[in-house]
């Protein structure tokens, strides 16, 4: 399809559009309208379904502004970067693997593989031909300052919602009443300054994110609920590059997908894509390639959308093994870990290094017991090579030194053990699910100029277009009225009563409103409306009276309900 | 009340608590838990009832990083400002004005003020009684670079959702179809990067907004559905004093409220309020005082709420003329008006500057088609005292020298005229009303541990807590299958069976969960399950076959709906 016609009726019609644009736009960022708004809230509320309601798990609501130690811990500070060439005569920045040409996954390369196959191919500044810099190492977080003093501290605006389920793990265990497996969501921004942002909404700087961040027994990674979903038939590209159409269990039996649970999550990222939209000959899940996947990760499968920009990723599915939990534990000295009880308790030896309160309370003053406790607390600590040993205490090191401690051999019942969970991580780009939706949606019929966006009723923007056939002999009281009926019901409607019956059908057809009421002459003598249905363009008369109870049905159920109602 | 006991509860039961506590937190920024997120959507939801669905309001959602352009023009790169003193001993930074005693309304106070008032009491730091500094004043804006490069641009995440409701007009104005008055929306981050935050979720540096900016024509500031709010009993203490306790169409008739328009909103402010849980006792309208009004209002009136605190403002609602369209027109050059049709078209004559595309074309090449469309729409455009005239195209200004234009008298018909409309601001803290609905709903019962929510049923977390008497003989099964039916049916729940039922009940009282159902043994044999209503305690048995339709009514009428059903 041709992806201009598209952006010009995102544009026209209020789905999204750059943002900015009397400041003359800033790449990189959007504004959705109220079409687009709407429809991102609607996929967002079919996803809370799928993952909230559907799998129980809780969704938390964390900030976008976060403190330097938290990516620190994360790994980005160090490995959320691009490589960036500028033009020596315009001084425009680009990404250098970009403009690497013929090798496989160019992503890969350091500095000095993209230096040598940018000289090697003779590259050039793409936009005025000039010549370009040495590639640089750029950190791609938007970088800012906590408080507005001197006295601040270093800020990024958060890359990925995923790390809030990490740091504050302890809290999300409690909540689940300190049983795996759970899941913790979070649907809301993540900001990547990307150095030259391109392909629209596919490639912002600021977007939206629905992650799902799920805590399994490392040794345990099954699902509850895996034989709902057993049967799913998955179109599956391992690493390998063979393509497979197979039974979800079929590719856990094999091997190609290496646990259920992470198994699960791919056959749930299907039924979810393809509830808001998503054509079903269209979609794929590929595997990672080794030099591809993040050194942690034991397996990844991306869902992958086809578009007229090619296939596109629009959802990880990842296993992160225990490392996040891991890094925020090196970090913080927080115990992010889960207890398993043994069948029966054991009794063991162990060395302890515990605290002498007695030296401790006068050095320490206040902090004393905070580090008599992270003492007593702490697993596998180890005395430095000078005598002392170290502390993290509210994310600060402390140095403890060697007569405030005495190491012990203690005997001591253990009824269990604390370990660190593993993740299952499945992590969806809403804004690239809502434009492959618009995508797949689009059709345009016979006459070209006329489109219909076939969106799920689910997630349409508008449920109801509302008219009446005329403006006048009290057909717009009717219509306005029933059009209040169906807003207080809680379904969203347009009321139109401008130009002809045909370009009211076409204005809602162009962004994907299911259903339109018509209030004509008969609907004053019989009480009767007209209900049009969006694919089929077929018509059906109900009773006004009963349109607001028959909305939640058509809704649900489709116009077949009306049809039937008839 | 203690609001230390109701931190804790927020704390422990997941409603919210500090950010970042595994690295020490950072003042101002707080983590919503499930129960918070949830109270959260639920509160933004019903807003959403009351100006999306209600009003046929617009909802849009646009970036948070903005570039530069945007708070030059809105004023806050110059404004949105505090004064700081630091103490020149322990470094820590304080608000001047919360250190300055006996002054009301210190935030009017400029630098030799602050600095007087601070001197004249003897000021010292809060903290360790150091000296401090002379007050500094500081941007409140959050900043950052746009692009990772040295090629970026400045950015800064913005103060308040409304500046894309005024920068994006032309597209609100044609999504509804060029008709004055329309309302737009957003809920969503704003940022405010404070000197010293306190008080918990009333002043963080990220915060959740709920804002509408309403369009009006300058001339009529009339609301068409007054009528429906005109008996509402408002209490208003108006900036001379007094208060007042008044219908809002006598608040009107009186001149209170300054106009019909402003008053709906604030009547619609009230009516939410009491929608999602405030105590209408604890309840008033405070205009503001004239030196604390922004120079562009012409009249502002806070909904204040009491709290532990004392009486804090929750939400604005201001009449801001048309102070911020016309800042960006003059910012951006982009023509943010609404035309309106006259009764019947005058013929005129007026002096035009027209553009001579002969000598434009050479001199200016691509740009010159922008600059004379610019010229030709250009109202009021004045040649300089040097013989050019400027122009803002794509947000840069140009200057055209005298040989490319022409001054000419021409006559014309003229059908109609542009005007910038005015903007009546309902402005919601969104997290200060999640905090003041649950201060007010908060309830300890005879025994002082026993905590009940009173939330509102359309705002609580969870909807029905589900319970099998005992983990046992089949009614834990029975009950997670009543569980699954009703969360298919979108009703949030929660599957509970470890503990006495009373304990249980207890949990859910203390996060508001309006129903509990339990499955006992006559469920089994009669197919009957208890619902146990909340603030009552009174108990029905209803069939378990009817629960999942039993729920909608349930929701929306309340407990009488099962016990009339009895």
């Amino acid at each position: 399809m041709d992806e201009d016609k598209l952006l010009a009726l995102a544009k026209r019609r209020g789905f999204f559009y750059p943002a900015f644009e009397i400041y003359g736009g800033v790449a990189g960022l959007y504004e959705y309208g109220p079409m687009g708004a709407a429809l991102k809230a609607n996929i967002a509320d079919r996803w809370r379904r799928f993952y909230v309601l559907g799998e129980g798990f809780a969704e938390i609501d964390s900030p976008n502004v976060s403190p330097e130690e938290v990516f620190a811990a994360s790994g980005h500070v160090k490995e959320f970067t691009d490589f960036s060439v500028e033009c020596t005569k315009c001084r425009e920045a680009f990404r250098a693997d970009h403009l690497v040409k013929d090798i496989e996954n160019p992503a890969a390369l350091g500095a000095d593989g993209l230096s040598a196959a940018l000289k090697g191919q003779g590259a050039k500044c793409p936009s005025c031909g000039g010549e370009l810099s040495v590639p640089q190492k750029v950190n791609l977080m938007f970088k800012t300052q906590i408080g507005p003093t001197a006295n601040s501290r270093v800020g990024y605006l958060r890359p990925e919602t995923a790390q809030a389920m990490f740091f504050s793990f302890v809290n999300h265990y409690r909540h689940f009443r300190e049983q795996l497996p759970f899941g913790v969501v979070q649907v809301g921004r993540g900001f990547r300054n990307e150095i030259s942002p391109r392909q629209g909404l596919l490639r912002q700087r600021e977007f939206n994110m629905m992650e799902a961040e799920v805590f399994v027994h490392p040794e345990r990674k099954t699902w509850p609920r895996f034989h709902e979903v057993a049967d799913d038939r998955l179109r599956l590209v391992s690493n390998d590059g063979k393509e497979h159409v197979i039974a979800a269990k079929d590719a856990v039996h094999k091997g190609i997908i290496k646990n259920e649970a992470l198994a699960y999550f791919v056959a749930l990222t299907q039924r979810f894509l393809l509830d808001v939209g998503i054509d079903p000959k269209r979609l794929r899940f590929r595997q990672h390639l080794t030099n591809e996947m993040a050194h942690y990760a034991s397996d990844c499968w991306d869902a992958e959308v086809e578009l007229s920009y090619g296939w596109v990723e629009a959802v990880g599915v990842a296993d992160r093994g225990s490392y996040d939990l891991d890094q925020h534990i090196r970090h913080s000295g927080a115990q992010l870990t889960a207890f398993e009880r043994f069948a029966e308790a054991n009794e063991v030896e162990r060395d302890v290094i515990a605290p002498v309160h007695a030296r401790l309370g006068p050095l320490f003053k206040g902090k004393a017991k905070a580090i008599a406790a992270a003492m007593e607390s702490a697993e596998g600590l180890a005395v430095e090579s000078d005598g002392t040993i170290k502390l993290a205490i509210d994310g600060a090191e402390v140095t403890v030194p060697p007569e405030c401690f005495e190491r012990k051999r203690v005997r001591e019942k253990v009824s269990g053990r604390r370990f660190v969970p593993h993740v299952i991580e499945p992590s969806y780009g809403l804004d690239r699910i809502l434009y492959s939706v618009m995508e797949h949606s689009y059709h345009e019929e016979e006459k070209e100029e006329y489109t219909v966006m076939r969106l799920p009723i689910s997630v349409a923007p508008i449920k109801f277009g509302v008219f009446p056939l005329m403006a006048k002999d009290g057909l717009d009281g009717f219509a306005m009225k029933l059009d209040a009926e169906l807003r207080d019901a809680g379904v969203v409607t347009s009321y139109d009563d401008s130009g002809s019956i045909g370009r009211r059908y076409a204005r809602m057809d162009e962004v994907g409103t299911p259903f339109c009421v018509t209030v004509d002459h008969e609907t004053l003598e019989k009480g009767t409306v007209t209900i049009r249905d969006r694919d089929s363009k077929a018509q059906v008369r109900v009773p006004a009276k009963e349109l607001a109870a028959l909305a939640p049905r058509l809704l649900r159920h489709g116009f077949s309900v009306a049809k039937g109602g008839k």
